[in-house]
């Protein structure tokens, strides 16, 4: 199967673990078999391989989730880099040339694209592969995921099948109605609409040269700035009469809300938390090293990280957006495809920051015009490039850079760090990237 | 007027706010005419020099407290420090003979001993005044001020006076009683026991020489960890028949819960916090840097420090201390006599904080057996001692300790640098202290 998945941009919706660098897929909140916890995206990732271990999968998404992919699910991955937002028809475009530019798929290979986060079992992905083996027929352009209503949603745009079999015609599409009319549509037997499609490579190819002059992805990459945006329901369901839907009755959540996300959740609480015997129905998530004490509290969520802490009713928590909109906060966490970093302390002319670098990893080469940098090796073993110079580093050792010398650290094994910052005018955009001479 | 103001001990019962080595009166929570946060003693302290510029202030409390009293009062107040908790008797007695051979007050003047962290206005210092008079004219061997009771608490001692005058003979004490019997000690004109006492230095020093066999402040200084536990009320004022009491009508109230701490706040949040409307009678306490997110939320405190998040309904929040006596935690911030230090990062063979000196003062000359240290300079100007050899330091400064080697630093302008410890067993108690040649 080869299958895209859409990783949507970042959000704030599940502050304070999402954040403008970090989207909710990316938070490790689920209890795989070993007792880790994984992420949307790996837990998903996962999935596709068990169910089908030699499938394609390419990630499409906004350059500044590629270190958190990469960091997450490993190199193999393939990831359809959007320079920019475009909305969905651009990113598909962009995907399917992807596939047949980059990846080798040939145009009459089925593809199936899939939002990166609904929370499902395996029964899902064995579904997605169906569904991209009935795209392969070419009974129809499109092939559609169904699902059963469970409820008459006002969230879920409906689907309408010609008929009750498991693979039917499309009849109509619904956009997303108010309750009494879901239960009308439900009534009709419609379907909710998954998000997912499955065609024919060369058919969405043919539309994207139809609706872009573009030559090959190279060149669709390269003018992608200028594309309009535009939706892929918009641009090419609406418009397509040859449409078939695949029913899917197996469990499908989709987790967008502190309220459903924490639903999902395999035990009340992720990390360090005492709740006393008075409270009832309290889910705690806290990503910090110190504990969380909840007393006498009811239908209460609880999650603290590096940006903030949120303590909120769990109907309310569906209300969190502009509230955390209004927020102006530094990034305090980031994941890196090199790492990570944690911001640990912020005072009037210095900065001080955590980094973690994975083995074999190192981050860009690159200098500071307005600040000086001071590396504290706290563990492992690594190499330290100063202005050219090489140097082996052991935890203890200690690396001084002044504002405007070029430097970069490789991790023989995992590293540490604690990088203390000096300046009066401290910027993430303070820093320009070089070469390095091999 | 000379006071001694008895100051407890560590608490939990404001965790995360008070922990083992930040009690209650330390906590920076009362706004003040300027707008600064003070905390209970400043507060207290502050009150009373506004009644009476002249008065001799001593603070009876235990060693672990010095820094913090000497760091948020200065170093003009006095200090009896207790080697050891003794209860009340003995802290009353080694403090009354350090005002007499230290702070050489009189056998004949009146001594006045209250608790540290009554929240009141200045007319309750007024009225210690007056009771001190009072103690003054030897009409008695022991004046006590009663409050007027607003409810009948079971929380309090009562005291049954013989008339209803402004000044009486008390006729008896009542303990802390059930809230039936509080109303009919209140129906016979019984008053709140406030824990003051006021009397004329040789009563005391008088009865502690009956009871504890000593020659001065020195001698009972050093044979203080061989005394008797005993409380004050049952050595001395329970076997006195010739005592009054002074009433007291003004405001008066014991902060010592999270209840009753946050109904006496200015405003109902301190610190970054953002609130939606949906919040009703919401209080948050943020020390952290980062904001805290309350939606939805009724009856309910939040507080957060270095230690821990504490989310409690009000009601439930008296009950915290078994909850936090369970969590096993590390210091992660403390007030030294000489600045203040914040724990920022813990890995598994480092540790890292963040150090202030404040202006004029250094820290203890010492080593460690165990650790290395480094000394990342982000602010400030200052002199380090290494191993005897003496060098000024400044922002971006770097100074690396192996373990063994004796150290120090003097802050000649308010200095803060970031402190890793690297080290396989980190200890606070892995730490010799030496003399510092002049």
């Amino acid at each position: 199967m080869n299958i895209v998945l859409l990783s949507g941009g970042s959000g704030k919706r599940l502050w304070p673990l999402s954040n403008d660098v970090r989207s909710k897929q990316f938070i490790k909140i689920f209890k795989n078999e070993k007792g880790d916890y994984e992420s949307m995206v790996q837990r998903v990732y996962r999935q596709i391989k068990t169910v089908d271990a030699d499938a394609t999968v390419t990630i499409a998404t906004s350059k500044t989730q590629v270190s958190a992919i990469h960091n997450q699910l490993g190199e193999d991955v393939g990831v359809s880099v959007e320079p920019c937002r475009r909305d969905t028809f651009p990113a598909i475009a962009l995907a399917t040339a992807y596939l047949h530019d980059i990846q080798g798929i040939g145009m009459d290979e089925p593809v199936v694209v899939c939002p990166v986060d609904p929370y499902v079992k395996d029964d899902y992905f064995e579904a997605l592969k169906a569904l991209g083996e009935q795209a392969a027929k070419g009974e129809a352009n499109l092939c559609l995921m169904g699902i059963e209503p469970t409820y008459p949603s006002e969230k879920y745009g409906y689907i309408l099948p010609a008929t009750k079999e498991q693979i039917s015609v499309v009849d109509t599409f619904r956009e997303k109605p108010e309750e009494e009319t879901a239960r009308a549509y439900i009534a009709q037997g419609a379907l909710w609409n998954g998000g997912v499609f499955a065609y024919r490579l060369k058919y969405v190819l043919d539309k994207a040269h139809e609706l872009i002059d573009f030559t090959d992805y190279a060149d669709l990459f390269d003018k992608y700035e200028t594309l309009t945006k535009i939706s892929f329901d918009y641009a090419v369901v609406e418009k397509e009469p040859n449409i078939q839907v695949m029913r899917f009755a197996g469990e499908w959540k989709d987790l967008g809300t502190w309220n459903t996300l924490t639903e999902a959740m395999d035990e009340p609480t992720i990390g360090a938390s005492v709740l006393n015997d008075t409270c009832n129905h309290v889910n705690v998530i806290n990503e910090l090293n110190v504990p969380i004490v909840c007393m006498g509290l009811k239908d209460v969520i609880v999650s603290a990280s590096p940006e903030g802490i949120l303590v909120s009713d769990r109907e309310q928590s569906s209300y969190i957006k502009p509230i955390v909109d209004q927020i102006q906060q530094q990034i305090m966490f980031a994941e890196k495809s090199w790492g990570s970093f944690r911001v640990i302390d912020v005072d009037e002319a210095s900065l001080t920051i955590k980094v973690t670098l994975n083995s074999g990893h190192s981050m860009n080469y690159h200098s500071h015009q307005r600040r000086d940098e001071i590396w504290n090796v706290i563990s492992g073993e690594g190499t330290v490039t100063v202005d050219g110079m090489e140097q082996a580093v052991k935890a203890g050792d200690v690396v001084t850079m002044q504002a405007g010398c070029r430097h970069t650290i490789f991790a023989v094994t995992e590293l540490k760090l604690i990088e203390v910052q000096l300046g009066e005018e401290i910027s993430v955009h303070d820093k320009q990237k070089f070469e390095l001479d091999a």
